[in-house]
């Protein structure tokens, strides 16, 4: 590239880690916005992250490193949000600088907890972002195999395709093929629910299913994802395109997946608090759930399996009777 | 059931023995004959097959055992092959009886290697059972699974849907829920080609690819299922239930599935002799890689992943390679 874009990373997580080592592949500098500084300090230091990712390998002098977003949101035309959804409004009520001009990528799977919404109608709606300067950067991809540079697939959604293809060129390398497409909608959807289905998964394993019922949970889920995403924003779409199967797969069957860990302690019998508390960390997939549930309710959609999963963690109602009575939902 | 059914199945391996298991929960006599007279002897006394599904337990007074499959063939009405399919031909050799008047029921997951036909097709055309009297049992199901009494949803294929019924009504039981389909060639294809997917994710596996790409290739897997089904037999089906995708994914994602263990093995550097040396069997996958690479030559579909495992296991290619271009056909 000639003249490069200025692409950032907000998050210090796994995933923005891994962001911010596709785009060091193709760009001399990226810019990386976390909040923790002695974090930074490390990274600057011993050339990984600490916690995160630890195994990626880094050239400090590639990376503008800050714990000051403002930096970032001013320096930088295109912003990779990859900030666990949690504490997405916390972040941005740092800023001092309109979004509006910039390009906005969302990395972060789930909804916004405290607006029911995905992340995109997030940054549509309350900071005027237009729709066509918001894209979706999606699975299915395990950070971890990010860093040990194995073949993964990614999906950029952008309704501009401009900016899709932007974004495409910049994290596109040997071990990274890039596709991209206009349904950012779905794409988000599906990357929310999946996470829903993987809790489903935990439980159902926690609750000793096997492989068997694992296998006819996905098939469902799958088909319950594309009824779902049809009611939201219907157009042409493959179902089982990587985004969307694809990232479910790579959910769903993780042993590592916090959702399925999650769930599959619900199914073991701890409480959501305790299970919460024993992780230490609030998995996406249970507020995901929250929220469609509720889009459910109103749209309409037969969704089973979200219910079940609902009824569990917001209703109280025992995962074994729950999860018995799905059973007979599903084929 | 006031007036039992009279089936028989036909197989001594793990999934003959875990339809036994199965039909046992419903019927006072099932009929099972296999070729090990030492395997009968050992039923009758020790109560469970010595060496597949051994911790399936039997009632031997439920049992009509024998190793004369034209006895069986004349005393039961509906006859369930199990065999696997490299087997079927000799077996049927033996045949003195006819089965015109049978009702047949595959539980084979693959294709006769000696005439290239899916079973149901290789009953009707050289035993001349009528097409209506051929049905289909297919997963997802892993047998042991079964031993274990773990819930697992089975499909039932026939055209005549009394016969689906039937087969229906005597497989299921508190841990085997059953559905019933029209789409008996979808679901012996969909049997068969699951096999080479999981062929192929045996070798991904073994040539060091991780879990972002098995997602990958699962996810073009079904599409090119799709693809290839509709080809040889269109007709209005969900690809995503249960049969389809759910029959593929608790195949590919097995260890313990046989052909993706061949496969990883191919991915390691074995030749295929020595891989099926080693193995002391041939991996179903084998043959079907072969008759779906002659079919798809005939019927124009596009099977990038079939082409891929066919060089390889066929025309002596490099896997490493291979699957190199492969991975710049999916998306």
């Amino acid at each position: 590239m000639n003249e490069q874009p200025k692409i950032a990373v907000l998050g210090g997580g796994s995933w923005a880690t891994a962001i911010v080592k596709m785009l060091t592949e193709n760009l001399n500098t990226v810019g990386w916005y976390m909040r923790n500084a002695a974090a930074i300090d490390h990274i600057k230091r011993n050339h990984h992250n600490p916690k995160y990712l630890s195994s990626a390998e880094f050239n400090p002098t590639q990376l503008d490193l800050t714990k000051d977003i403002n930096k970032i949101v001013a320096k930088y035309d295109i912003l990779i949000f990859a900030i666990p959804s949690a504490f997405l409004v916390s972040e941005l009520e740092k800023l001092t600088k309109p979004l509006k001009g910039k390009i906005i990528f969302s990395a972060i799977k789930g909804i916004v907890p405290e607006t029911g919404l995905i992340v995109g109608e997030h940054f549509h709606k309350n900071y005027d972002v237009p729709l066509e300067n918001i894209g979706v950067i999606t699975g299915p991809c395990h950070a971890e195999e990010v860093a040990m540079e194995r073949l993964s697939y990614l999906t950029i959604a952008c309704q501009n395709q401009e900016n899709a293809k932007l974004m495409s060129k910049s994290l596109k390398s040997w071990y990274i093929k890039t596709k991209i497409s206009d349904d950012i909608i779905g794409a988000e959807y599906a990357s929310m629910l999946k996470n829903i289905y993987a809790v489903a998964a935990g439980i159902a394993h926690g609750l000793g299913y096997g492989d068997n019922f694992q296998a006819v949970l996905m098939s469902n889920g799958i088909r319950e994802m594309k009824r779902f995403i049809k009611k939201v924003h219907k157009m042409k779409r493959n179902i089982n395109n990587s985004a969307y199967l694809g990232d479910l797969l790579v959910t769903g069957y993780s042993l590592f997946s916090r959702n399925r860990q999650f769930g599959n302690m619900i199914g073991k019998g701890y409480t959501v608090k305790s299970a919460q508390m024993e992780m230490s960390m609030i998995a996406e997939g249970y507020y995901a759930t929250k929220s469609a549930f509720k889009m459910k309710e109103e749209n309409g959609a037969n969704t089973p399996i979200i219910d079940a999963v609902f009824n569990v963690l917001y209703n109280n109602k025992d995962a074994k009777k729950e999860f018995k009575k799905l059973t007979n939902k599903l084929d």
